[in-house]
């Protein structure tokens, strides 16, 4: 590992196959398409591993990201209300040669990317986004879905393909997430019910997240879900009970740069690598877990330094020692790579693009 | 402005100017020089412009950072220990074209870039870092800065040049600054005396940050200063006291994707756009600062969504409206984009490539 610069993020090939493989048995088992969002990797190589696990598509957030992975798949989910004229035109475009579906939440976004598909001359898939509690974006009631999917049904160059939700409230509490998801559950329910009753279909059901992936079986509309963490998983994952430190694919190789300060060492994996996401289930309890030294605590990150944090009297590493990283959320942090270093059980390593990098818009 | 797509960093030029002109002047009227330090604005354009600003040299946390300053300047400080292979090697390197200073607080780091100078056969100048209040890195006393300036000037390759310190303890206690950089400055000069009875000089004493720099005159011993943030400032420098809204020059476009929520808006530019780095006088005060809404709290981000509050009964903007926002922390936001939008106040804009971004080694 000598021949790699730190700060470098170096992923087990082994963790990531079987992160892969648990998913797609997940799936198999209870017939829920797997559409894992592309967000965590952000590479045509690992998206390419996805679609040759069983994955039948890709989700992505960002039009530039819809581009990168119309290479892996032809048929992709933008799980994002493309409602800006940029957005729009570039996925009316892409919908010209790719099933392309949008989750929307607005007539507003509706009729934007209606007029852009029909200036394409291209058809746009759309997903009604519901708020099933996370209250971040989704319209707020079922009836307002049908009010939603009415207005897509009648809007040119749009096709109602179903609905969408993200049930991101179980990371704040895994403990009942049962409960939360049959929550879920009743409300799509209730949702499709009202569609029914008014002639609407929907072919496709999308939900998911990592943390409530394993136990999407208990909605029981789901036609498929949408992990992106599971491929790598972090400590945010790790801490809230959904999966174990050995399923950790992706860490940060880093290198003590300063013991000066006692009972404190400095690696030069800062905030510009680590990013300043906080741990979820416990936000002050540090910025990520130290393998080697499983006690320490990632006290501070300022751009280029982590400030790690020894209890007294404790072996601390030594100047020019490398250790390896589980970080908080691990998403950010691939996004602040150009590369990731693919590194086979056989000890063989090499780069992989992070193809998707930095898509904004 | 709506050729641009969203999220993006636009920089106003009259405000960089001013700024620049402001630490200028300060430089000149206190015969101190200006070093500023180029992870703000990481662009060869914007180092440029500081240099023709009267900067005598630029100031560099990585070693491929420094490679891309290299263009602008013969003159880099390099404000970090380099002490692994990778590091020291290219640093070595490039001390054979450009005059490059490293700050090291470790006989360990003195050594290791010794080695590296010697096979490469450039010679690098040595700052002696000194631990003045952060405890983040430097050595722990004037005693010890003897020590390792009497290594340094015994070692091959290496020119002893003088003492380094970063005060960056004065964000926390604007209002304490004068009393903290009256210590900054007690403590150089125990160090320099120690230094001068031993026979060893410095011909630099570095020292600065943005908020301390305009009392920068009050460490008597620093010849030099490296200020970074000050090119752009942010909502930080202004929430600490150190400059005023109207000197921000870097703001983030931003569109609104979602009203669905009552008494919310998310707005496009979420984690991967401004970071998740919080205000340091007001850490759960929120993630920026909407100038058209300053009264709304950006309170939660995830990776492509910022939430934010309006109270209840307030004006929001609408679907598709665009706002600018002033974010937390600018130097980590600008290494998230390609490239920032550089806008005269004739209203022309053009873009300027962030060459350092991403350079983590």
């Amino acid at each position: 590992m000598e021949i790699l610069s730190t700060p470098s993020l170096v992923v087990d090939a082994d963790i990531v196959r079987r992160n892969l493989k648990r998913m797609a048995d997940f799936g198999a088992a209870h017939k829920i398409n797997i559409r894992p969002h592309t967000k965590t990797h952000k590479s045509q190589f690992i998206g390419r591993l996805q679609i040759e696990n069983g994955c039948q598509g890709l989700t992505v957030a960002k039009v530039g990201e819809a581009k990168v992975m119309s290479q892996v798949s032809d048929d992709l989910l933008l799980a994002y209300p493309a409602l800006d004229p940029v957005r729009a035109n570039a996925a009316a475009q892409l919908a010209r040669t790719n099933t392309l579906r949008v989750a929307v939440d607005s007539e507003y976004a509706a009729r934007v990317l209606s007029d852009a598909a029909k200036l394409a001359g291209s058809t746009l898939g759309m997903l009604v986004d519901l708020d099933v509690g996370l209250h971040r974006t989704g319209v707020q009631s079922p009836q307002l879905a049908l009010e939603l999917a009415r207005a897509i049904s009648k809007l040119p160059n749009l096709r109602l393909d179903g609905l969408f939700c993200y049930p991101g409230q179980v990371w704040d509490k895994p403990d009942h997430q049962a409960e939360s998801l049959k929550k879920v559950d009743a409300l799509l329910q209730e949702t499709l019910d009202l569609w029914r009753r008014d002639g609407l279909s929907a072919q496709i059901v999308s939900g998911g997240s990592t943390p409530s992936a394993l136990q999407s079986n208990l909605v029981r509309q789901y036609t498929e879900i949408r992990p992106g963490t599971y491929v790598f998983n972090d400590l945010n994952t790790v801490r809230g009970g959904f999966c174990n430190i050995e399923d950790c694919a992706a860490r940060i190789h880093a290198t003590v740069i300063s013991t000066a300060v006692p009972n404190q060492v400095v690696l030069d994996s800062g905030s510009k690598t680590l990013t300043s996401d906080r741990l979820i289930p416990q936000p002050d309890a540090g910025h990520g877990y130290i393998v080697e030294y499983p006690h320490a605590v990632i006290r501070r990150l300022s751009e280029e330094h982590a400030q790690v944090e020894f209890s007294s009297g404790s072996r601390r590493p030594e100047l020019g020692e490398r250790v390896t990283i589980i970080p908080n959320h691990i998403c950010p942090c691939v996004n602040l790579q150009d590369e990731l270093w693919w590194r086979e059980s056989d000890g063989s390593i090499r780069p992989i693009r992070v193809d998707a990098r930095g898509k904004l818009s």
